[in-house]
């Protein structure tokens, strides 16, 4: 346990064993985390939500949050997460395990996500958003919610589990993006992608089957779904899974 | 008023009635903070400007500024000003009544906004801007300024009253946004727009006129101007002409 | 020398004469600071880096970093470094002199700059990107690296001398910007450019030589290579070496 004496903790934040907090933290009342947590410099948990704060702000374990993150009041976020630097999270955000958030990622709040979703620096994701296992969203990618701004209407985006959006890509309002799908850089996507596929271009287009793209490493094997070959941070268990699959 | 024992503030800044100030922000010399303005953890506001250090940074009544935000001096914030966090405000920004600035928004300076703006997170604006009254700018929306880059011409972007520039899109050089224009989502905006009109597309081009878009809802009413439908945070007695206007 | 009270500087770090540091700073063990440098309030210097925690983080002379910015341990910045705000360096940079980073700019780390590259608002420079000397990076431009994500093979990009990417631009993994090409604005840069040509679009094609572009101040002098016309904050003798060039 390691404390900067001038981090300021609210005294009813609950706190688990073995939590090691930078200076200038923050970490307001209504806050629960785990054991094994590192909240770096600069770091404000538990702001103020004025339509969540009666709900916690909990943090599962063994998660390390980089210097200059904010997170609200009113989200949880399971075992292991990882952020960058200056992440901010709104309230509503029910994230599973092994989440891993990028430098400068903004989540608007009112979002679901699942296990081992990983998103690169800047990505953006609008509220409504429902974000299955095993996502990536690569850098300054945007996940819309209103399909004729400014309004009231909300049509969150839907992430199907295995799919990669790469960088700079807008999905729009109410669009589901299918499973293991592709989405190339720079991409607008306005129809929902058909599973397994490489949609890319402004207006999105599908291209081909994602499973005719090789390795750019010399071998010529198939690319994707990309769990055939990355497994680099995942447990045993589930590579072993991918492998049994895949038959290599 | 409630300042926190760690802000340091300058002398010469002059606050105004029930200002509080949170942990750790700077306030220089320069700055005069009106009535009931809430100031979050880490602000900097004052920043020097080598250019425009002789005039005050004035931020208007009953504004909030979140966590992490900068303001430079020689600017200009009317009356509720709302921003996000991190938001970055450059010197010579002249803004009117009840802005508000999403978080990451950077505005470049040398800037004019009229009142009821409204832009979302990550948004840049060029120097040399003019933006209108009742303007949206979405996530990651960019004003250019320069037609060659780099060079020393400047020609700043105008955006007109009631335009919404969707996610993504960049409104090049010297262009006007016409009034009441939607411009879609990861659009390039090359050419002055029509008013009234459904600009998008890289490049972008006109697709229709805007008034032919409907309210998702299951209404079918015209989803633009959007002022017939979204009354969400503006005055009564502004909305109140609206519905004249539309009769509704 | 002028050190706020409130920051936090480890014993092994070096910093030269005439270094000012601002409030909140924290300075890390394995850092070597040059002389004059100014490091503004919130900056974190030498964070921890897994990988390259033996190698230090080195700030040349005369360097500006401003407010809340963060560099990694295991970089070397040359003389003349400036920094706009919340600037995060990783981890394998290796800069020469003179370079600007603005606000918000992101460098992944395993990254080779030249001397006096300037990068605008919010650049995100991926692993193993290659910069070349005077090359000109505008807001919200992307180097990628990875040609089927997610995977473990990193093609990064390079980006010759004299380059100018517009805004919101984004390169695909291991091409070659060439020599003084220019990138307009909002382009997906998908294959190796020519020297000295204007590509654009989405995909990106080639549109003309630059060298036709003509400058819009109403002397209608060639924009392009930009070195004619735009001289502002380079040395005298470079300056008038591309005078000389040029026989302007």
């Amino acid at each position: 346990m390691d404390i900067h004496p001038t981090a300021i903790i609210a005294h009813g934040a609950r706190l688990g064993k073995n939590v090691n907090i930078g200076s200038n933290v923050i970490i307001g009342n209504n806050c629960i985390i785990g054991d094994n947590v590192e909240i770096q410099n600069g770091c404000e948990l538990g702001t103020y939500s004025a339509s969540h704060n009666d709900r916690p702000l909990i943090i599962g374990s063994n998660s390390l949050i980089r210097s200059q993150s904010i997170f609200y009041t009113g989200s949880t976020f399971g075992e292991n997460l990882t952020t960058g630097h200056r992440v901010t999270a709104r309230e509503g955000v029910e994230a599973g395990e092994n989440l891993q958030l990028g430098t400068l990622t903004d989540l608007q709040g009112d979002t679901t996500i699942g296990n081992f979703v990983r998103m690169h620096s800047n990505v953006h994701v609008g509220k409504g958003s429902k974000i299955g296992n095993f996502v990536w969203l690569f850098p300054y990618v945007v996940l819309t919610n209103d399909p004729h701004p400014p309004s009231e209407v909300r049509k969150g985006v839907t992430i199907e589990d295995f799919v990669a959006v790469s960088s700079m890509s807008v999905i729009l309002p109410g669009i589901t993006v299918g499973k293991e799908t592709l989405i190339g850089a720079s991409s607008l996507v306005s129809q929902n992608t058909n599973a397994g596929t490489l949609v890319a271009g402004n207006p999105g287009k599908e291209i081909c089957d994602a499973s005719k793209l090789w390795l750019q490493d010399g071998t010529r094997k198939q690319a994707y779904p990309w769990r055939r070959h990355f497994h680099r941070g995942y447990p045993v268990e589930v590579v072993n899974d991918w492998k049994a699959e895949f038959e290599i």
